[in-house]
């Protein structure tokens, strides 16, 4: 009997896979992984190279992203019928075979294979292997730590409304907004009102071929990739002698 | 010129290192880490087995941990002091060797090599390899995802006072909550007047031998080790047809 082994694949760069993924990815016979129709896709890029020239790949191809608002019913409808359509033939392959499926990032943090992985639960043995988290790649590159003492850190989706973004962002003491996109110009004036868009990096790509790191403030809201992240470093606690 | 190469260890199982950090501590003829007088240290502990049969080692013992109050000048004027001498061995050994400097988690995410970090700046070329942060192993080993779709998720530390993690408590979905330790009942309470205390799991050595996974409110208080992690899962939004 198989097993649906999710391998976290990182921020971006293959040399910060896990020992633990990049073994079940160099001895995969078969591997999955999710893309939008027409794209190569970020996590097969990422592990280019590293596959068995024998390899079987399944690619999961997206049926919409952002075409529909993702509360519509016609959106729901389709994103339900995909992963239940991939439940079934990961679990029925998974039968006699292995698939290692590739994630992004950690598979639990805001990954899509949870979306599978809830839906496999008795029906194939899964395991899934922890990645680190793009934004610890993101912010890792900005050659700055993102908490000190006993700083407060949040993690907010782009998505949200201003005032919530504004509210948590006033709270916090370090942050990462994900999922910026089409949302950055709500972004930026959201931590403007908080205080904090002077603070702010957007990061683009961190850890990959055309990573990017500049101030939030001098970026054009028009213009910003899936892929970037907003990092507001906090300033905490930490031992230093008085002046 | 030799640099100073900080290695992220991931949670604590070795399998779970970056392939950068593996083979940069494979490689290493020089290792520091930090640990308590006296105590084998946790970030030795993992790469047990992996050290160069001829490694110099440095460990770099804290004067104090939590015998005195962290906010006391003594306590502070002892940690400049010990971070300043670090730094200055480190810097001047750095001229002629690389050291590998092995810390727990992810450097950048409330990691003690933050401190000798900046203090390098501009005396010695410092490279910071990221790691899967503890965090992110704990809520792996729970089987559950700990974000979806748009939740907010807040890393707090357990020296907070009770109001202020009850507060934050109450405005995140997901909840982490790390330097438990000695705060574990006050943390309790916390999430229990936050309504969340009934969602909460401690982890204990997550990823790691001795592994324990258990609902915090069945924890008694008042025997709680360092290494154990709070994690609240967010319960947010996912593409589910309607009953």
């Amino acid at each position: 009997m198989g097993r649906i082994i999710c391998a976290g694949l990182g921020p971006g760069d293959p040399d910060l896979i896990s020992v633990r993924a990049d073994r079940a990815i160099r001895a995969a016979g078969h591997v999955a992984y999710f893309r939008k129709a027409g794209r190569a896709g970020q996590a097969r890029r990422i592990v280019e190279g590293m596959l068995r020239a024998d390899v079987v790949e399944l690619a999961m191809e997206y049926p919409v992203t952002t075409e529909l608002p993702f509360d519509s019913p016609e959106y729901i409808r389709q994103l339900c019928a995909f992963y239940d359509g991939w439940t079934d033939r990961l679990a029925e392959l998974g039968q006699t075979e292995d698939i290692v499926v590739l994630c992004e990032g950690d598979p639990f943090f805001y990954g899509s294979f949870m979306h599978l992985y809830t839906r496999l639960q008795g029906r194939a043995e899964v395991e899934v292997i922890p990645g680190i988290p793009g934004m610890a790649g993101c912010w890792n590159v900005t050659g700055q730590p993102i908490t000190w003492g006993d700083d407060v850190l949040s993690v907010l989706m782009g998505t949200l409304p201003e005032d919530e973004i504004t509210r948590h962002a006033r709270q916090a003491d370090a942050l990462v907004i994900m999922k910026t996109g089409r949302n950055l110009p709500k972004v930026r004036r959201a931590l403007d009102r908080a205080g904090k868009l002077g603070a702010a990096w957007l990061v683009e790509r961190g850890t990959m071929p055309g990573q990017r790191i500049v101030p939030l403030a001098s970026v054009d809201g028009a213009d910003c990739p899936y892929f970037a992240i907003v990092v507001v470093h906090g300033q905490g606690r930490r031992p230093e002698m008085p002046e």
